[in-house]
């Protein structure tokens, strides 16, 4: 049930085999060049493995014989592809280094366990014999959280993947649990909750190529994160294999028993301990799925609409808002959309009705049984069109629903042709939203300027409203920009600390889903203070006291 | 906007003033005295204050000197009614100590800061000079959370009264939050936010005599915990004065910046810190609230419509199902219910319907938009029905609405005839609710009968549903005997020793909303297990590494 990991990128995102969303000939290419100002885009393929030396294992023969016993032959990997695989996560900044052929991260040997109590022995020997152990689940981290990084110089790492653990242990539809193996990825957990007629519902873009650990760990957040909550909120108890034994966590229903200590596993990223397996609360397969798009005459009148979805307390699954710049780019930038009477009729009857400036686009979907979802549909709409919204009808929804996992994969082509593209994202209040959107712009736009490979070049940046709280709401920015392929890292660095600045700067989260990592670290001190962050380390010295669980991440 | 602490029961529920619920010539003492089998009730007063002697303050005068520093002369306090009045808190266990005359946990003083800063420096002045700390709200626990327990054999002990701290600092009517400090009590806080057309929502039992931050602290919940959530759920963000300085948690929503430290704050009781103020989610106030009752068969059945009610994803504020024996008290202790023509065709009426058996009575309670509330109402009445439940209208509603604070007057009345009477609440999975609440019941039962003070007295012992989730409910039950006069606290600690043994082996959490205290510690560890009992240590040797915050609660 889980995939093999020779059919998937080692340095790129989904399978080896797959269609270039973004061939040689696509015509986005040329809007590309127009839009950032470019005379040509260079070829910048990546380097191909077997043209890399990696480090040589920092492993003795004692510990590898070890670890052979505990595991078996076949679950110790030592081979390159294993080891340049777990290497490093899937953000920009990881693609940099190893599209370029730095493979110094790659762990020293990659074990595959198949139970808590294998899980449980390796946690064990790394902590007696002082090695770094580094727990990874799909590896689609985009912070830095499943880096293998050793905790002292030279030192030896081992990553423990978890992806041979990937039972569902028990269903219990009385109360609407489940307790699964923590390795699974998602669509093998949805296909095997489905057959039951239940589902998790936590669809992060991601979904495909991540785990429910990796879920847990980095309290991350599905698509439909408005019926079914983060991973912190669907989380029930954890049983985690951590250096001092099995830690599992209280299962019972908001108790008062003492603070809870889930909401300490969510959120840990891998360094207290390996989420070994977790109980998650399911729902009935939604009867009825309603996606459709509305079209806002400006940002603020979208934010206005999902705020008052959310105060108004309508059942909804999901309500995402692109600013306008988002809204004009996957309007053009899509291929399908370009030229056309359909498209330029429909263009001047938004100009006539008032939509000419920046209209932003709004989707809202719904699941649930047929008459909730009928009469929450008519709700979210009557609010929406009463701040002037245009209801687009289904048509935007479903075409969403269709692509809503595709994005990563453009990735890869664009960086073979010396772009970047990189994605962050933050939370705040709503009153706060509008400001911080555009310090967060401003902010990565002025950096963008400031880090061009040639002049009259332009990178461009956009956002949308993610996911939605009665208190707030998260904003989620994506930026395009021409590479300085001479300072590929200072460039993004550059990027990424103006923006970092400029959420911390303006009362948002350094981080709303994708957790800390080790790209967020700098900034997690002046989010928690000084008090928060010495009860964390409190929290992991306790635990963990050689700090050889995932070392460097979180904490930093 | 505080409640002058001379006009409330130091020993006792509510203001010294108040009606007797149950005055000499009461019906009900017959209806008692024939229940538990009893051939008279004796009488029991409590000792009076000025027949207690209470033990000589154990501080210096150098301390109360730099207490009158820091708070004023008039909010220092050593007077025997404000030590007698914070010896304890409201449970049946600490009214057996403080009624006898027992006041040997008297405070040495009493402190009344007017602001965080004064709050920090008491605290500051507390673990410099190894001075036991307890924070104190309204002290209506009923766990010994309040307990003026000293750290250490002899040593003295300072309680913070928080409650001249109560005002609301901001309001954000976009973002639906409120800042407000600690220390106001319900009324005066929902007095306030609703004058701002807000709500917080938060109705607890002991709503008219708690405080803010006690809610907080213990984790409590109000009746209407469907809707508004519990105190961890509408906890935004909370400013404590630790032993290490302020500390102020985290409060962008859904933040994946690591653990979120707002869910140790929450059920923290004191032993991080004082909490000064909180951001706290309100509410639009309610246009619309709509409290009916159904009479279900039996137990399950009504447990099965509060489980898919939930699992609907109905917005509801309350479900709140009485068990059998809990039907029958309400309906017959109460003494505008007894005899009477209309009481008697409604029995008949109910026969004939197959409800003679063990009728339990639902009460549904809807708040929100008007649209909404009757959208829902229609919804949830239709699983009732579906259920076989018998519909009774609005009358049930309203009259329990309209006495729902009323509960805990009843208990001093029966103290002073010979009675004991306790509760203790739960809370486990959907799956398990029948067996735990079998299981307690059945273990209350054996140990009343065991601790009887004559042949054929008898206790009883009822329930109800009063929280419930996705994933599973609360149990709240409520015991009434004759007391052992001879051997009081050894009676009820048969009890509760039975009662919590009998949860904690059945899959319950020791506490769903009255917390820890001194009374739950004894099993706290069984359901934190070993390494998360040492977080929560390690955490306390952090931020408090004297133990001086409100020692012997919590982690005992």
């Amino acid at each position: 049930m889980t995939i093999d990991r020779t059919t998937l990128r080692w340095n790129g995102w989904g399978p080896v085999r797959q269609e270039n969303p973004l061939p040689g000939d696509a015509p986005q290419w040329h809007w590309i060049e127009e839009t950032l100002g470019l005379s040509r885009l260079p070829s910048t393929p990546a380097v191909a493995l077997h043209d890399i030396r990696l480090p040589h294992t920092r492993l003795s023969n004692g510990t590898l014989g070890k670890l052979r016993e505990i595991v078996g032959e076949n679950q110790l990997r030592t081979d390159d592809y294993e080891r340049a695989f777990h290497a490093r996560g899937k953000s920009y900044h990881d693609l940099l280094y190893v599209r370029a052929g730095n493979l110094d991260m790659a762990p020293d040997a990659v074990v595959y366990p198949r139970s808590a109590d294998e899980v449980l022995a390796v946690v064990k020997l790394c902590a007696e014999e002082d090695i770094s152990l580094i727990p990874y689940g799909g590896g689609s981290s985009v912070v830095g959280g499943v880096n293998a990084m050793s905790k002292s110089l030279g030192g030896a790492v081992i990553t423990l993947d978890t992806t041979l653990m990937t039972r569902i242990v028990q269903i219990d539809k009385v109360s609407m649990t489940a307790r699964i193996e923590a390795g699974i990825y998602g669509p093998a957990l949805e296909e095997q909750l489905q057959s039951h007629g239940v589902t998790l519902g936590h669809y992060p873009q991601s979904f495909q190529y991540s785990t429910l650990g990796g879920w847990i760990a980095a309290r991350g957040a599905g698509q439909q994160s408005n019926r079914y909550g983060k991973a912190e909120k669907w989380l029930v108890s954890a049983k985690l294999a951590t250096p001092k034994g099995f830690w599992t966590t209280e299962a019972t229903p908001a108790s008062a028993a003492g603070p809870n200590l889930n909401q300490l596993v969510a959120g840990s990223e891998g360094t207290l301990g390996v989420i070994c397996e977790a109980v998650v609360k399911i729902h009935d397969l939604p009867e009825r799925k309603d996606y459709r798009g509305y079209l806002f005459k400006n940002f603020q009148a979208g934010v206005d609409a999902a705020r008052r979805i959310n105060h108004a307390e309508i059942p909804v699954a999901m309500v995402r808002l692109s600013d306008a710049p988002e809204t004009y780019f996957f309007q053009t930038f899509s291929a399908t959309n370009t030229g056309g009477l359909k498209a330029k009729l429909q263009r001047a009857y938004l100009k006539m009705k008032g939509f000419d400036n920046a209209p932003c686009l709004m989707l809202i979907g719904h699941e649930g049984d047929k008459d909730t979802v009928v009469w929450a549909q008519e709700q979210t709409e009557e609010i929406c069109k009463r701040l002037g919204a245009l209801a687009l009808g289904t048509g935007p929804g479903k075409r969403w629903y269709h692509g809503r996992f595709n994005s990563p994969a453009v990735r890869d082509p664009m960086m073979d042709r010396g772009l970047g593209i990189d994605t962050l994202e933050t939370s705040t209040r709503w009153s706060n939203i509008a400001n911080l959107h555009e310090k967060v712009i401003a902010a990565i736009d002025t950096a963008m300027s400031a880090n061009m490979p040639e002049q009259n070049a332009r990178g461009i940046v956009m956002a949308h409203v993610s996911h939605s709280y009665p208190d707030g709401a998260s904003l989620y920015f994506t930026f395009i920009f021409p590479r300085q392929l001479d300072r590929e890292v200072t460039q993004w660095q550059a990027l990424k600390r103006a923006a970092s600045d400029a959420i911390l700067m303006n009362g948002g989260t350094i981080s709303h889903h994708h957790g800390v990592g080790t790209d967020h670290t700098p900034w997690l001190g002046e989010e928690k203070g000084p008090i928060g962050m010495s009860i964390l380390k409190a929290t992991k010295r306790e635990i963990d006291p050689k700090g050889v669980m995932n070392p460097g991440k979180l904490l930093g």
